[in-house]
């Protein structure tokens, strides 16, 4: 039994992301009803039996076997031809990657690759704002973003990074290839190595004072622009 | 000295959505570095006056005078050509609300109209979710959207509702034209009364299994949906 979780914010949080295979709860515990409503199994145990399984006392009361989020490889994502992969530069913010997953599967995208470091990754934060859609959507971690991006070049894809200097507009590509669109973090955007690999740089058209989109409305801007450019 | 705000949680989103004119707080308060940090001007007082202040003990050594939010009107909008309202029906998250604030400034919309009831209003979380864009953006409360459609149509605007069941999709129109883009709620949708003031509906295309897009993500790529079908 690997994949414990326990104590109230992460049992609400898995049961949110729908993660939750079996409970462990104690008599008359108030989780009970949740669990019978949402048909989750549950087991009935003494105090210290929930104290042994998380070599703890600081469960407090509910314990959970969870699914692991199933990771997929970049391999998996490859596609012969107008295949569309996003990758995600440093982004910060579970809402933004749950966000941007759930935009990814309306979209039809490939697949969704991140940096496994200092960055946000697949949690249930995650899962609960992609409203299901990590169950259909392919997503990778990396330790390299860059070598990534030289490994998918190779592969035949060409690499689209937005930022706000860019001298070419999003919709000024027509997209009739395979595509990686990178989207930068929060605030700083693509950091200096990964912009290096881009073979384009658009900007979205910005007509106001603040001119700073939240990334993951960005993000699925810059998506659906690639899908209209492949249109016409 | 009517817009007083007090208490920490409160204190705290009126300092992120930068709606403080004056603080009240007690000698050796910890809300001091913050408010000499930021210029924020304040008096240091004791702890019987910031109770006749705020008519209560609950203050938690923290009163503050903030500036109301200023709400404009739908004349304020108005354009003699290539207008561009958005008019949210019933949205209830007020991230989704400060989000789409943020993307119509950068998209240079009019102005952003939301119904007075059951709907989200804008407050300290939404200013702070703009990121500073509710100061820029023109954003008015009506009692019925369905009759402030009837008033814009008068004035020479065409309505465009979002639906998930419509024919034609959003990149089918030019919006050369002066355009309400209507947003319904989340998970609603448009409700039926402001359907039926609606010349076009419109969909986003969908290649997913969820096919459900975050509200201020459908609602950015629709706005710049419009921008992009003007330049063609």
């Amino acid at each position: 039994m690997s994949n414990l979780i326990y104590g109230k914010n992460s049992f609400n949080e898995a049961l949110l992301g729908k993660r939750i295979i079996k409970a462990y709860v104690l008599e008359g515990s108030p989780y009970l009803k949740q669990l019978r409503d949402k048909h989750i199994p549950y087991e009935i145990c003494e105090r210290r039996y929930l104290d042994k399984l998380t070599k703890s006392g600081n469960h407090q009361g509910i314990v959970a076997e969870v699914k692991e989020f199933r990771l997929a490889s970049v391999e998996e994502m490859l596609k012969e031809k107008n295949g569309l992969i996003v990758i995600l530069d440093g982004l910060k913010d579970p809402h933004n990657l749950g966000a941007i997953i759930r935009t990814c599967d309306c979209a039809g995208v490939d697949g969704v690759i991140y940096r496994k470091n200092r960055s946000v990754e697949v949690n249930d934060t995650v899962a609960k704002v992609a409203s299901g859609a990590l169950e259909y959507v392919k997503v990778a971690e990396v330790v390299n973003i860059a070598s990534t991006l030289e490994y998918l070049k190779e592969k035949g894809y060409w690499v689209v990074g937005s930022d706000a200097g860019a001298k070419d507009y999003y919709d000024d590509l027509s997209y009739d290839m395979n595509t990686v669109l990178v989207i930068g973090s929060e605030g700083e955007g693509i950091s200096r190595l990964v912009a290096r690999e881009c073979d384009y740089m658009v900007k979205l058209p910005m007509f106001g004072h603040i001119n700073s989109l939240n990334a993951s409305v960005a993000a699925g801007i810059l998506i659906y622009g690639v899908l209209r450019g492949r249109k016409r």
